[in-house]
């Protein structure tokens, strides 16, 4: 028995919609991962991932797991038993990092802030003398909330700046060099509009140079997947691993889409879609959670009115009208909804759906 | 610019052309990783996939990576610094096993046996008096020989049964319950006829019990995972990491395609195609690799000629004819071909091109 197949609009925290070049090539004829051909289109696919995460770095790639891998190759490749890690926390991603970096032997140095509040860099850069590695999140999934990660990288003095970039990258401005960012890692289900199963990469030269010889993990071993990709210069390409062949040209095509249509183009449609939802929402009487001025646009949080049921206008909306729309996470999993646009969803018509949708969920499970 | 779009036939150790089925969901209109009907769609694949690994073990699922990330969760679960670990090593993939489970701080017992040779069940039994694990390949993808797995559950005493089925699943008789298996990982890329980028994974209650309750990997922490499956009886779905939905509609199209033909019906299509494969080869004066009698049907391993040279010939079958064939790994990179018939490709019609076109490349390389 197949399962059944529905058309959702994905206004949740992700997977969005994708974009329809990216499905499109999943249906292009399989290369082998050693294919010359294929190595044309990982060299074309890491070249563009290095213009959405504004970087020069040339080990800048697709890791072959969602972006939970990322995370772990992230601190996997940097960090030795007893290394300082000072995270900042803002949100369940920052909660995360604490948790894989503390598997990895790290000395952890929590930096708490209020959920909905972006990360202060000062409290953090000050939170220890001489870490290994300061990390944050640039924008959090859980609160809607985006960090300054550019302050943090002024601040960072000898230590490396490893950052989330999941709900930011292809979607909001994005400078790794010119921020200071050393480590990143992002996923493809957002604003890159592609199916989950990637981790867009980079790590910078310095931080290549200071990484772990022999990690833990073979599987995100960065040393073997550098020459992998053929990101140490001049070197013969490596097996590793089976490339996950059909994703990469499914994010290949993304990318292309997204720099047809002009990287600036597409930071500037998903900040009016996310304006437009934004004021919409306040004008039809809701709150936002998230602190004014550091509002993701793709990723937006409202709490849920006094008197009315979370889960039941969810479940309506999925039901109804196959709308997803996420709920809140940990403490704020019944106040708070969060509702995405990224990709092609970042547009007015998505705004007038969402806004007109949510207003009918409401009347209609109040009724009840 | 974007890669040019060019059909291969994929002959080589995998990917291998996917079943069009296979092919067909991955245009499906995506779901959210928690949506109900993702809830269905996974639990129906973990249905699927525990009728092609013959278990009945709750905990099978696909892991959100390749087949080297099931190897990586079978052992960062399982293996605390200093356990035992009796690893047979007749190919590239056992190597591997002993490079993975060193990085878990496994106290390591490699049983060496000389490529294109089966694995000796006694001699892996007797290697140590109570190891925590013992380690072995099904289906060598490296050399094309097919282990008797069934003889090392026999002799496993207390000992965890480890095996890697990534070329033998979905193509291969393989019966986890009835051999003994108790922690088993595969890949989606091979007699599956899916895409790289999922890795099926199946453990007993028995292991479960004895697994590491915070191994050193947050991504693949099967504790966790477990929840998010839903394998846990009776547990509510936790969010784990965003599943790759995409990649998880196109391996349960293809399990349903595989338990439509019938699952003894495509072993025995397999059997037949790599039979005929083998047998034509030897007619055509061509010398075989692996062991009589311990042939993979999937994976025909090939000596390549005297005088003939090995890359002209791959590389003319691959640019003028668009058949890919894979080379020999280490030692015998350019004195064997591997040959795959795998998934859709497991037919008589790839039996008569392979055997035609390596003719000619052959031919058509010594004329130069």
């Amino acid at each position: 028995m197949d399962t059944p197949i529905t058309t959702r609009s994905l206004f949740g925290p992700g997977p969005t919609n994708p974009y329809p070049e990216a499905t499109v090539a999943l249906g292009y004829p399989l290369l082998g991962h050693l294919d010359p051909l294929f190595i044309e289109r990982i060299d074309h696919t890491c070249d563009g991932l290095r213009e959405v995460w504004g970087t020069e770095n040339a080990r800048t790639l697709p890791l072959s797991g969602t972006g939970s891998a990322g995370m772990e190759a992230a601190f996997v490749n940097m960090v030795e038993p007893g290394d300082v890690v000072v995270i900042a926390v803002n949100g369940l991603f920052g909660e995360r990092m604490c948790d894989v970096a503390s598997r990895c032997g790290a000395e952890v140095v929590r930096v708490d802030h209020e959920y909905g509040q972006p990360v202060d860099p000062q409290r953090v850069a000050d939170a220890h003398p001489n870490p290994t590695i300061i990390a944050a999140v640039h924008a959090e999934t859980s609160t809607g909330v985006r960090s300054d990660i550019a302050a943090l990288g002024e601040l960072k003095g000898d230590a490396l700046l490893l950052v989330d970039a999941v709900t930011s990258i292809g979607g909001l401005e994005l400078r790794a060099d010119d921020w200071g960012i050393d480590i990143g890692y992002a996923g493809t289900q957002k604003c890159l509009g592609v199916a989950p199963g990637l981790a867009p990469f980079t790590i910078s030269d310095r931080a290549f140079e200071r990484r772990i010889e022999h990690p833990r993990s073979w599987y995100l071993d960065l040393g073997m997947l550098g020459g992998y990709v053929g990101a140490a210069s001049g070197s013969k390409r490596a097996y590793h691993h089976t490339a996950p062949v059909g994703m990469i040209a499914s994010l290949e095509a993304a990318l292309d889409r997204i720099h047809a249509e002009g990287l600036e183009n597409v930071w500037a449609r998903h900040a009016a879609a996310g304006e437009a939802l934004q004021s919409g929402l306040q004008e039809h009487g809701y709150e936002l959670f998230a602190a004014e001025g550091h509002r993701l646009p793709s990723l937006t949080t409202v709490k849920v009115p006094d008197g009315v049921d979370s889960a039941a206008v969810r479940g309506y909306l999925l039901d109804t009208l196959n709308i997803e729309i996420g709920a809140g996470v940990g403490a704020y999993a019944d106040s708070v909804w969060r509702i995405g646009l990224m990709g092609p969803n970042a547009t007015p018509a998505s705004v007038t759906t969402l806004l007109a949708a949510l207003d009918e969920a409401v009347a209609a499970t109040s009724k009840r």
